[in-house]
């Protein structure tokens, strides 16, 4: 099972510091943020520049990974479904997707917009959003 | 660790077969396939339907985890890139996004359209779309 082992390349540096306030996605009030990278990472962060608007990926480390059904967004007024029509971080690989625009680069410690993660999640990757998609 | 340990919910079922024939990206060429979901998974997969448009995780599990700069889509006369500005399958995580849109849905089995990956690729997560964000 080792090659399905995840290494953490850093950790989110937010005010965000539980659940409860986080907001649901993105673009309902989440701060600004760190992604602290590690130190070690440096030569995969070279050719990643301010304004450049990337997907993160974390470990949604709270996340239930027994859950297969959920009321979305946490309201139980809301009828259940499948953890795979939803974005709930309850599901059985709890790897969070986030769309953000770098605003700055200190080293490896690069800052972005609103993002939806709480203090101290781990980061797994980060990638570039492809529009066209013409480069890999 | 074991909060950090991947456990797939299924298999790719793909003629794609090495990485040699498999296009760079979802776009340019490559085949519907099938995402053979685990049966345990079922109540996780049951508010899908034909026409949604998901993304799919996948783990890319012949991609090299210590290479930090990469030849993007693996052209030699290409410039060196930090792994995190390209869609290499060579990263420290290898974990692959894949937007698709389900074509037909047979029990846990979900045929979807054009899908970059090789048969027998792990299967991670399904999320859908949000657009707009409104959903979690």
């Amino acid at each position: 099972m080792a090659g399905y082992e995840l290494e953490p390349i850093g950790r989110v540096e937010s005010a965000l510091t539980d659940l409860e306030s986080a907001p649901r996605q993105g673009d309902e009030g989440a701060p600004d943020a760190w992604l602290a990278i590690d130190e070690a990472m440096a030569p995969g962060l070279r050719d990643l520049a301010i304004g450049d608007e990337v997907i993160v990926l974390t470990w949604l480390d709270r996340g239930r990974r027994d859950e297969l059904t959920t009321h979305p967004r946490g309201d139980q007024n809301r009828p259940v479904q499948g953890v795979f029509s939803t974005r709930s971080p309850d599901r059985p690989n709890p790897i969070g997707l986030h769309t953000v625009v770098i605003l700055a680069i200190e080293g490896t410690r690069l800052r972005v917009r609103n993002l939806e993660a709480i203090d101290r999640t781990p980061i797994l990757d980060i990638k570039p959003i492809l529009e066209p998609r013409s480069e890999r």
